[in-house]
């Protein structure tokens, strides 16, 4: 097939560096353009280091008239919160948006405004499919737009969706994630300065993190949702990972067994989701767009671990296996991406 | 007044060189002996190298007999579990005794043999006070034999004790707790090899820690408890601290406000417990006897976060400021360690 | 073309874990078997968790009976020094073989016992190439069998040749050499014990690293090479990575510019190689096959700094570069690692 | 004795934070005021949370009339270059001053200007006495102002002053120093990101480092000094530490014996030097005001490694060492701070 063609809407953080790292060495991918306002004339490896060798890119600025940015398929969009808003509703007919931002995940303009302070782009909202590419592969292959989910929301959703499915569940639901550092982007700041990261734990936002709605609305179409979520964000002194502990109650008693067949059978044309013994582990994640899942019991009590790379399957990754599917390929193609040890 | 004579069994490990660290400098502290058969003959620093110009003293075999070790006040055990349970029954009546290990923690004989594989030393169990100072320090202050609290207990005590006495708790009790790396102990292993453990994140043993039970029996002592407690372990990237996040569900809705009165009460004369805004964070609290907490609602949910230094709250600290009440002494005596930024 | 058959001697290792890693995903490599004594019969991904889903390999037992191993072509070697030495001579005559430890790297067998306590193969050695992909590639298109360099010899050399090479030296050469957890091997120990080694930094073997005399021989086949070489090791705290600070002093002045001409034409045909402005990192290097080098000169002073991961271009990428020219394929086949940022 | 009653201008960067750590704790000192423009009106415990518990201090804003800033004995300037220029010789005639910045390190004029892009202060300049107090003791004791060294140089002359006072120095010195990541301070910079900086090594400033003249300056004063200095500056990836390999040829053969000798000769009355065995390691100096020091020699050649943690013995500790002296009191009051393991 010939090659799709892509731009890329904010490419000096770090998911646009990621978005970069997987897309130059994707089999059918070709890079149109990559814009960076801040970064505009520099070369892509003037930022990126790690992509010295690899391409000859430079960053330009986003186009002012967005009906007209050439010959391209799908425009990937990396940019903070509120800005692909204003941009994707712009674009020529033609071409499919995937967008990493929070901008198109939540239906609900009332819900929306309150957790992002935003407005609702209008209609348009009505046309993105919600990412997650596990629990919602039919409709993401026929989908325009996609609002790509947040890295909190794929570990917790993939952890828990299974759970909501089954229809097993009574009491609450708490999930208690944390994030590497890379979650925070590529603009240093405080939380991130190293002297006091290397040694840091600590939680943040308590109650009132604004994947809690996302992760609410798509446990709806998952399955008979109705469990009070108690979600927890913390920060880890690493670079990349997401671990979530996610805690259930079930209406009846479950064995590892019972739980290992649930999930199996959930996943069991997901090539991204394994099924691990023991736990997951982050390092096992890194650098790839694996989600590692265990599941333990304990009478009622139900434990499910997972373990992402945020910047991979929590972002980059994910789009472009959304990507494959909206184009017809392969879901893993140009992503089976292997991690190391160590 | 005169020094109170001091014998340590175990001093090689991480307890032990924590001990040495905080005894060394404690005004009314002299260390008699220091045992570790591994190491006898060698000098202290040239195992804790961080202690060279501190002290002379060597390391010696533990003496055979246990009935003439001299003039000692009280002995401290920071041995592997399975040993203290065998000496301190065989000490000379009038030495006190504070074990760093599990063995003396748990009362019910069925519960211990269950998660520890080992059988009480007999009678002398009953002798045992369990040494969470904040929350038992009149039974300390006449206590002849300590059971000093786990670093997992410790850190999750101190941020549940509060809501359990407070008679407000319906539902489960959910405790997520994180270690670093030295709790695992000195010994090199393969889920401390540092190529591996600086990028992991991983939870172990799922339902079935040694300290849960430790946790329920002393939360029975301070409350009215009936609630199911669900414990979960997880290892960090960091050498030392232990972050524990705890959700309650209570029986009426509580402000934020309410939950600080509550814990400023219950703390209100406990100079290592520092109520914090925002959130503890384990870098705060490293190298130091504290133990920060902080405490959110959300209508009828509660989370509590609490930080300790696993090695010194969480052991070795805890075990001096127990010996301090011992003696008459005040609690914080030799222990206002002071923590760095960064 | 038919693909490569390949066996694996010594699979459970760091050197056997990115052979795995890099050949299972190279289009030209088959691998027939892989050995790891301690852990026949388990799967590879049992041990190497980052694989699960590339390979159902398992590990099986080096064979008693070498001469009669199947249909193998090349067989790399990635065991403790000492083991090799015994094994590739009892190879069948048609197998090519490529040992990634110190055991035929030195041609004097003076030297080699001194440095290794080893006796030489015997006459084998003679047949042996130094593997040193980009200083010494028509040697190794037709070698049958290659001494891979050690990591440090590979960042000391790649930074240290051309200036040997160029004539232009006088005075005494100064290598300080830093290097990951990783180099240390898979195997837990005290100076890769997690708590510890997170927050060190120190150096060893100093005046007696086994690399001195590989570094030294090596630089006399490059070019007329009498200088002194001071070469030191030290540990970082990090998993992956060597940095080598080469100081120099010339016998006329050098500018920047004349280093950077100099060094360019030495590497203009290795993709390997990236001269890089400011200084290298290793944070760019890591996980990828690359050699970073930057030049600096201040009067007849002239200081060359390199980077690169220890596992890969020090040790499983290089062998599998050194394959891909002893089979005729482009070296860099499989070989196109990308790094990430972060 | 009455208290040293003491000023603190710039109290919320690093070395800031670990003056107010050390001189709380410190038997003769007493807080008068810390400044802090940025932050004035908060509490110190607001911005450096390790010292909750141990201080009711707020920063202020510094006094616009400096001639008036009430019972001050001693005042310490932790800002940035260029300020205590400006301040220093507002000061009322009796408070001794002791500078942590580069303002007063350097006497020659144009070379101050030339590594600082600043104007010397004036005559009073003649009146700073360099800070290192192990090899300028006396003069310390009687200086009304001290130029407290770089932290660079701290680790430096330690391990080179025995060299060049001995005489038997030939061919150049190289110094290769490392520096952890709170070198770069308290301001989140894009070098001190952490994602990226937890798996960086990279050199900086070749040729080029402001403490090259500080280091020759001295190194004159120390000995007869005329060998050639090659420094390079390094980063690491910890927090706290500093570790420096330094190279010589000397004019005679030296034994490792010879060197521990002239060593420990030159350091007999200096507690917080220590000379150790192996390597020196910074884990072993962190949060101390140690230097730890190993020599070693092959033939003429002899390198010599050390250890600070570069902000005690690099900044505060050694600062307060000096302010010991000038009042007095032994140079180890208040600064005998234990190290941990790990």
């Amino acid at each position: 097939m010939s090659k799709i063609k892509i731009a890329i809407f904010g490419g000096s953080g770090y998911g646009g560096s990621e978005l970069l790292r997987i897309l130059l060495a994707h089999p059918n991918a070709e890079i149109v353009f990559v814009t960076a306002n801040e970064h505009a004339g520099k070369t892509v490896t003037s930022v990126h280091k790690n992509l010295r060798g690899f391409t000859d890119l430079a960053f330009q600025k986003a186009p002012e008239d967005l009906s007209d940015i050439g010959d391209v398929d799908v425009a990937f969009f990396a940019l903070p919160h509120g800005q692909a808003l204003h941009l994707i509703p712009r674009l020529p007919g033609k071409v499919k948006a995937i967008d990493l931002s929070g901008d198109f995940r939540i239906d609900d303009a009332e819900i929306f405004k309150k957790y992002y302070a935003l407005e609702h782009a209008g209609d348009i909202q009505s046309k993105f499919v919600y990412g997650l590419t596990e629990t919602n592969r039919e409709a993401i292959k026929t989908a325009k737009y996609i609002a790509n989910p947040g890295c909190f929301a794929t570990a917790s959703l993939l952890a828990v969706a299974p759970m909501v499915k089954s229809g097993l569940l009574t009491g609450q639901i708490v999930v208690d994630a944390k994030t590497g550092s890379s979650g925070s982007g590529i603009k240093p700041a405080a939380n991130t300065h190293h002297p006091q990261r290397m040694t840091s734990f600590y939680a943040y936002k308590p109650f009132s993190h604004q994947h809690v709605p996302e992760i609410q609305q798509h446990l709806a179409q998952v399955g008979n949702f109705d469990q009070k979520l108690v979600f927890m964000t913390h920060s880890l002194p690493v670079a990349r990972g997401i671990f979530a502990s996610c805690y259930f109650e079930t209406s009846v008693e479950l064995t590892n067994e019972d739980l290992a067949n649930l999930y199996q059978h959930f996943y069991e044309d997901s090539f991204f989701v394994r099924m691990v013994e023991g736990s997951p582990d982050i390092n096992w994640v890194k650098t790839t767009n694996f989600c590692d899942i265990s599941v333990h019991s304990s009478g009622r009590n139900v434990v499910v671990f997972s373990a992402i790379d945020n910047l991979v399957k929590g972002a980059a990754g994910q789009a472009v296996q959304n990507m494959n599917l909206m184009f017809g390929l392969d879901e893993t193609t140009g992503l089976k991406l292997v991690g190391t040890n160590p």
